[in-house]
């Protein structure tokens, strides 16, 4: 159209390297496979799982070049406990193929590109630089977890992250089943696997036992999983621990 | 496990029937496409949509059963203004084939069950009930408009529809507006196709001037697009009306 190529937003698998032994076509459409196959220039997350990915789709597709002939840059990364520095250049250099007229793949660790990871900045550059963006269908963890909790699905929130440090934790717990109450919206939230169980333990000591609670854990892998109870319930139960290596969705509707 | 069939969460199409020249592979997963081939009992939102799609999925895969052996039965609908009867009866019959051990499709007119829909009732009753549910991978037009938009995806809401009423719905966009702000939240909101111009038109004069909104229109079919702008640059940009028939989904970031 305007000779520049496209920023095309490519999902992953959910399986976070946790289970590649999945087939691709359990969660990604032929179409996205044919595409991922047929892009050189990628703008990614990290570029050692999006280089395993591609080895994965290229059992199932072609792909147009060999995978060392790929242009996989990674997004920059800031570091940590450091004000931003302006990296703009740096962001900016990732659309430079587009420019040029190729289409670059935008992807991110698990699921779709954007969304619960920082490549948001890359796709409202993209719009500034007048680069089309293309979104292709796949898998989201959020939004599994949240047809799959029953919750309510016409008012909901994804907040990522509780604070780490107790008191502040338990404070937006309360905060979010407040805010849950008020505008029945259900609020669903993420934590890194290692601390899924402390999690857990944190939203049902601190909930009220009407409050709903969801938890998905492993979605669209073997053996994943959804439960959905009152905090009520889920003491009464004694489940066992959430495991520490799958990533698990939370999702609460008071 | 226990006896009892599955309540498995079918994803759709975007494309509501308004083009169904789609291929299904653009958009589905081959596992989804072959689990909808493979069941006999279904709860959908519209049972004429829901065969139109199965006989779509049959030119791909071959159906497990004649469509005209499926059965196929619609989630009870409430009567408009009427106060909401005891209808428990007739959402729990549609579990009666996963009780008897059948897995049971649950379908809605476009995208993830029980998102945007009524669907998530059914959900509720069947963790209530035991049956397992289990979401299939496919598109979401809300989290595709959400990752193509560029606004925060790493906090966002979808709230729905606006009020119809012109005071209360510029109450809202302002509501909304403020809520954005307050919390780097960004808004997600959808209308009928009809009304889309319309409400473009009310967000362009109620949003301050450097509200970034994004209009995603037919995502995922031919001739779709995704733009982000601040409100100035909407109203500058002279952009023509937006069509009348296809779906959209409305993202705003304050």
């Amino acid at each position: 159209m305007n000779g520049k190529g496209r920023l095309i937003l490519m999902p992953n698998t959910l399986d976070f390297g946790v289970d590649d032994s999945l087939d691709l076509r359990d969660v990604l459409p032929q179409r996205v496979l044919d595409t991922a196959a047929r892009l050189s220039h990628w703008a990614a997350e990290n570029a050692k799982t999006t280089r395993s990915l591609l080895k994965r789709v290229s059992e199932v597709t072609p792909l147009a070049q060999p995978l060392q002939a790929l242009q996989i840059a990674e997004l920059p990364r800031q570091a940590k406990g450091r004000a931003a520095g302006d990296d703009s250049a740096a962001w900016r250099a990732l659309l430079a193929p587009a420019l040029a007229g190729h289409d670059v793949g935008l992807i991110s660790e698990a699921g779709l590109p954007a969304v619960a990871d920082p490549g948001a900045r890359l796709v409202a550059l993209a719009h500034e630089a007048g680069i089309e963006v293309v979104p292709l269908s796949g898998p989201s963890s959020l939004l599994l977890a949240l047809a799959a909790s029953g919750l309510n699905g016409q008012s909901f929130a994804f907040v990522g992250y509780l604070p780490v440090d107790a008191a502040a934790r338990i404070a937006r717990i309360r905060e979010l089943e407040a805010l849950s109450a008020k505008s029945q919206q259900t609020q669903l939230l993420i934590e890194t696997p290692y601390r899924n169980e402390a999690l857990r333990q944190s939203l049902l000591t601190t909930l009220k036992p009407s409050t709903r609670l969801s938890i998905s854990v492993g979605l669209t892998l073997p053996g994943g999983w959804t439960r959905t109870a009152t905090a009520a319930d889920w003491k009464r139960g004694n489940s066992p621990a959430l495991p520490d290596r799958v990533p698990a969705v939370f999702a609460l509707l008071a």
